[in-house]
């Protein structure tokens, strides 16, 4: 179907940005080089909040684009019906997307979407297209069905964590974060977690100032960027464990945390009593900063 | 269409309450007597999370069955047609609910609304059977227009404070409050303010418990009860600010802050260093225990 971006100022709202796709005819999507296209994969018992949380942020932020692709022809009703709703495209004949978000559903639900060889297949082939692939919630399955989260860091509803973890065993699976970014691969905690993982999309995309602008127009005073793990993001530590500055590696061989072999180069790194230690990802590094006594001790 | 009470343990995904309803063909709606029936108006460019939040909400609570109920027949566009959605019912065949929420929309589409009188007479009418009537974001607009918010304290989006004012100069319109309960009308701020409003409805109708249960099946960990206005609550007032225990109405006929007679039998008072003081609101009580001073040092 044919889209457009208008650039519509709401001086009326009073939101500070505001480019939103408007539906006009059921033929292929226009959109300049600038558009970001925000595909949200809808299927037969999607939760609603999964997928709307996050249309809700996209269809915020300047030069985005919000359209609805569903595994299945015709209309398509969330979890227990509560909406009925009829997506632009179905996986068949969308065009692809720069972010393609993948919200979750009850576990049977999401089990007969990852079922479907075509669907797993769409979403492989297309996340090879995305600037970033977000999951909400056990949508995270989907993500993992398609082998997308192979020797990733991720997360999860809270009650799924241990079955995330049995479907991708070279995964690592954490929780009480309410996103996790490994490279492109967002995933984000249950339900309401969609909008946080989001906004952090929006973050990367279009900086902090955009996703400060879309937080104030849907008066989400509530986003706290750090409640997310950026996996190889610096941070800055307080004393006695400091961050390496010297970008050399440390003497050990292996994750003081986790004991992984450590990536060669890794720039995950703090300084404890003199002495350099290197990590697999963020969150070794983060439980090593807790408590740095607890697996150094272990060792001597 | 039939809907029936489907309860559902979901072991699988560890929710603790969660009995939703399961929608199967299109006549009336079947429910037994201590079902709480949640009506969800939209209408033309109704804001998706406006509606979707407050329907998550419900959709997770105990003995809740949620319906759409449309202004107009036939499929239904969110803002720019986001999302098409096909709604249960009409105002015109909509059966009587307990709960009435009434989302926002870009000023151009709410004044859309409000100038059909047929969603007037629905709102008004369908108010009279509620238990609670609730607005979220600019949905605040069509309830004055209704005609159900004169003499309340009411909230909105940040943007349209002043809008909502001019509508209904006989309601009291604050801001920074994330809702506002005064009597059965719930208001709310903006957009994802709607969560939060519905969460207290849920506290109101089943019991903070409950509410609570709610969050955590939605990873909502971002509610806080305190960051809306609850008209006529008791609050616990430090000192050397003190909340009269004593009944007694206060001396003063007016209240220090707006100089309003006060309501015969208020129970909004808080004692001052030895002088009991009356308010009409819990707003302008807030306010002077703020800052007593101020108003006490006006009267000398």
């Amino acid at each position: 179907m044919i889209r457009h971006i208008c650039i519509i100022l709401l001086s009326a709202f009073g939101f500070m940005s505001c480019n939103t796709p408007v539906k006009q005819s059921h033929t292929a999507a226009k959109a300049d080089s600038t558009t970001i296209r925000v595909a949200v994969l809808v299927y037969p018992g999607v939760e609603l909040l999964d997928f709307s949380g996050p249309a809700e942020v996209f269809s915020n932020t300047t030069g985005c684009e919000v359209y609805l692709v569903s595994t299945v022809n015709g209309p398509v009703g969330s979890r227990h019906n509560i909406l009925t709703m009829m997506p632009d495209y179905t996986i068949h004949n969308a065009p692809q997307p720069d972010i393609l978000v993948i919200p979750g559903a009850l576990v049977d639900s999401v089990t007969a979407a990852y079922k479907d060889p075509e669907v797993l297949r769409y979403i492989n082939q297309v996340n090879k297209g995305t600037k970033m692939t977000m999951s909400v919630c056990t949508g995270a399955l989907l993500l993992s069905k398609a082998g997308l989260t192979k020797g990733k860091i991720i997360t999860t509803h809270w009650a799924v964590v241990d079955t995330l973890q049995a479907i991708d065993t070279m995964a690592t699976v954490v929780k009480d974060k309410r996103f996790v970014a490994d490279g492109k691969i967002i995933t984000t905690a249950g339900i309401s977690a969609g909008i946080d993982g989001a906004l952090h999309v929006v973050e990367m995309l279009k900086g902090i100032k955009e996703a400060n602008a879309v937080c104030r127009a849907m008066e989400y005073d509530k986003w706290n960027p750090a409640a997310g793990l950026v996996v190889g993001k610096t941070t800055v530590i307080s004393s006695p464990v400091k961050q390496s500055t010297t970008g050399a590696l440390p003497a050990a061989g292996t994750d003081p945390v986790c004991h992984m072999p450590m990536k060669k180069g890794t720039l995950i790194t703090a300084m404890y009593k003199g002495k350099m230690y290197g990590f697999c990802s963020d969150y070794c590094k983060a439980d090593f900063v807790k408590n740095p006594t607890e697996y150094v001790m272990d060792k001597k």
